[in-house]
């Protein structure tokens, strides 16, 4: 365990520069990535040049849906392939993109292969409620506390919350948006924030620690509750900065 | 009690389109208007032509305060005036900018005079931990919820959330920013996002049903974390809406 300045113990310090280097040809996987969110994030990743495996429980169908994704833009060469959770886990950097409700299970099974990596949450517990979308507040106050105390061996990070999934699959949709980073580590923040700048469009913003991840993931709830009100696909901006 | 279609129980109807017309030259009245929220809010409003009572415990502090903000912008002709908690209650529009500690019981003591009225909560429930601001989550859920239990002869609306306040008192900085309204009430919430349709530079937005109030204080954590790490004033927009 290495001390930081501010006296937060963290895990042990990550496997060294060339392991992720400048964020350029990254090899990120994906758990749960079959789903839209993580759908999105690796067509997007893939388009800036990564190296993506899209994880599921079932390897089968990650290397079907990972087929289609591929198969659906065939004037760009993305780099995705599909596989089983396990093995996504190997990758350089891992996003968790998992329905929140098998979060913590999942990567509890995963922790040994996660150990000293950077393991980024994009997930959010929310509910539905007629035509809004409710946040629902973990007993840690975030899943990505959920997932930090799950994985004690890794370095946790929160990210890619408020971004619009179809827009992000459809290379087609112009996409301008702020991803809002938070973690207890600076250099796993440092780590995701290079990858976010390399996604054209996209721009990362330090949010601050790992408190932040509870507001951030509830106003996912906003977010989604105006797009649906409005019949939009709006991102989250912030000006002046 | 009217029932709207959606079933939700509501207080009396509105007085009729005479008390808020289309709301140009509005009676605004600012219980806790001296902190730099209400102070912000009443030099916007004050600009776009309403008439704006800041209100205070103390009046004299109220009114101190108002001609201070008068005498500040010698160019500008503002209706700002200053007054009794009491007093500021029998504007036709009231907004709430209380520090949150007493926001529940300053509201109940003006229960009678809010009665049939469009109160608008831009409480938030807040700590600071360091260099960041944490969202403290009221048993309700939100502040507006907890003062739509305080007050339930009022049409509560939440709003005014993001703003950051020197900018908003400031007018020589330009602001642009999305205003997310949430309640129970459509009609409340139209009339809000009128007011807030004729400041120069704020887009008001339908972010849902009160529930979303919880959400989007909470957010204000971040907004101001973000602007303390980053040493800067940004605001909230939503690109594509």
């Amino acid at each position: 365990m290495t001390l930081l300045a501010d006296g937060v113990d963290t895990p042990a310090p990550l496997g060294g520069p060339s392991a992720l280097c400048d964020a350029l040809g990254m090899q990120l996987g994906i758990i749960g990535g079959t789903g839209p969110a993580g759908r999105g994030l690796a067509v997007r990743a893939a388009l800036a040049g990564h190296e993506v495996v899209i994880g599921s429980r079932d390897a089968e169908r990650a290397a079907g849906v990972a087929a289609e994704i591929v198969g659906r833009h065939p004037h760009h060469s993305l780099a995705i392939s599909g596989a089983a959770n396990e093995d996504a886990a190997t990758a350089a950097l891992v996003v968790v993109a998992t329905p929140w409700e098998g979060a913590v299970v999942t990567a509890k099974g995963l922790a040994e292969a996660l150990e000293g990596k950077v393991v980024v949450s994009m997930v959010n517990a929310l509910m539905k409620e007629g035509r809004e979308m409710l946040p629902l507040y973990p007993p840690r106050g975030s899943m990505a506390a959920q997932l930090a105390a799950a994985l004690p061996g890794s370095w946790l990070a929160a990210a890619f919350h408020h971004l619009p999934a179809r827009d992000m699959e459809d290379l087609d949709s112009g996409i301008e948006a702020d991803v809002l980073v938070c973690g207890d580590h600076p250099e796993a923040k440092a780590e995701v924030g290079a990858l976010i700048d390399t996604i054209d469009g996209l721009r990362s913003i330090d949010a601050g620690s790992l408190a932040q991840a509870s507001p951030i993931e509830a106003f996912t709830a906003v977010c989604i509750t105006i797009n649906i009100r409005h019949k939009a696909h709006s991102t989250l901006r912030l000006a002046g900065i």
